[in-house]
């Protein structure tokens, strides 16, 4: 089952021609999820061959420029090109105001349904479920309220194994009957044990977005494990100072934090723009936690 | 003395990755006026070599996402570059309390003033005064409220000869007294007639901005005998009645209002996206107005 994840923009503060400002695709499943939204995203998700429609989900992480000056344009777009499937945004409740401000101000209301999710005062273990995965919500620690993400898959854990199918011939309610716990039993009455019915497929996968933060140890419970965890490096670790009254992080606070949490891979980005290329990033964070790469707009990850 | 356009972004409803939404820049003698602001502008201003500090006025001619969402990421940009020098901004009053919404949602007070000048219920005549350029306005006629700009040279129609200045070091207050009309006179009290002291240099410049409008003989005053007139191609004349729906004009629009407007030269733009190439465009406007050059991002046009 396909979960990956492609870079739309690995800078900070303002887009460049060659690095725009944050946003990432996750695909699971063939669902897509767009978390944050710089300015220019529509531009490099036409780039990247990004099918406008599979997108479900946006989550927008905070309301700084960078991360979400792309979302009216991209609403703006949906409506252009006739959109009817529902979406559904998670943000900040001022991120709605202004959304409905711009429509407002521009004249007509989006062809598509809008469900926006207030995520500014979510309640610990808020979730969000999709058919395909959950998305928990995590607080981060930044100079205006903003939020990270742990996206998980679901259903994929057990699988009905094909050889039980073609010998039972079990029907669509059996089966969803099966996945919620029911016991089978076959024509003599006899119970077949759910080792027999069921294969266990790889355990769901999960992706976390930390961005933007400053150095937070707070953070592990909810990104621990995780497949993968984007972490934004906005500086290398001789601007440590900086990074703290910024409230950014460093290549090493990235790093350490993806040790600790023990999670599978890390991928830093959201880089300042003195860093033509984030070789020195990069090195850095692989000195602490050698399963780092570096994002760039265009990267596609497999998880 | 520098009179120049270029064109930041030429397409029209959502930027492409080499299409851009409308943006222009005008140079009034190294001054910079910003025409619309489509989202991606500054990524454009950047790959054209513009200098972000040069531009001290944008002009915003609606509200409709792809003439204005890429102003508020530029403002933000302008104060992460730390930006002090002061920016004038003349558009809607909405899109006023747009960027103020912006800023407070973001955290902070730009670095540098801005000075917004309303312009959604302006008087007829209503000028604004710069010291190389003044810029007119005047009604669009569009689903929403639109106007249209033209920036013409002033000071440029006469200039104290040079010889005029090394016969009789007149000082600065006699220049300035000059220039309002006063006479002058010798040391033996001759009259000097104003044939030796000015130079007629080549008579003032103007461009004219038409975009988003339909097809209205409204404009023809207002934009008369300039020396350019960029004007709105959205369709070709197949499309006639799609862009009289949708209040947009065709490529024969744009070529009959210049040519009854008497002006020297014709751009067109904003060309919808099933043009991959505008040359059935160009092609219709140049049977009605052979000077016609039709916009791609990144041209310059001498004026």
């Amino acid at each position: 089952m396909t979960f990956n994840l492609t870079i739309i923009g690995s800078g900070s503060g303002a887009p460049l021609p060659g690095r725009f400002t944050s946003a990432q695709v996750l695909n699971v499943h063939e669902r897509f999820v767009l978390i944050d939204c710089g300015e220019g995203t529509q531009i490099n998700l036409r780039r990247f061959g990004i099918n406008f429609n599979r997108i479900e989900l946006i989550l927008i992480s905070h309301l700084h420029g960078d991360h979400y000056l792309g979302l009216p344009g991209l609403l703006n777009t949906f409506h252009l090109l006739g959109r009817t499937k529902e979406l559904h945004i998670a943000g900040h409740r001022k991120l709605k105001e202004l959304i409905d401000f711009i429509f407002k101000i521009a004249g007509f209301e989006p062809s598509y349904p809008i469900h926006f999710h207030v995520i500014d005062y979510f309640e610990p273990n808020y979730q969000l479920l999709f058919p395909s995965y959950s998305v928990n919500f995590f607080s981060l620690l930044h100079r205006i309220k903003a939020t990270g993400f742990r996206i998980s898959e679901i259903g994929t854990s057990e699988k009905i194994s094909k050889e039980f199918i073609a010998k039972y011939k079990p029907d669509i309610e059996t089966i969803q009957a099966l996945k919620t716990g029911n016991e089978f039993f076959d024509n003599d009455g006899n119970l077949i044990p759910r080792s027999e019915i069921f294969i266990h497929a790889s355990p769901p996968r999960s992706f976390a977005y930390a961005s933007d933060t400053v150095f937070s140890r707070d953070i592990i419970p909810h990104i621990e494990n995780a497949n993968l965890l984007y972490h934004e490096a906005t500086y290398a670790s001789a601007l440590q100072v900086s990074a703290v009254e910024k409230m950014h992080s460093t290549s090493v606070d990235a790093a350490t934090i993806a040790l600790e949490a023990k999670v599978k891979k890390l991928a830093i980005g959201h880089f300042s723009s003195r860093y033509k290329v984030p070789d020195l990033l990069l090195e850095e964070a692989k000195a602490i936690f050698p399963n780092t790469i570096a994002c760039s707009d265009g990267l596609k990850i497999e998880i």
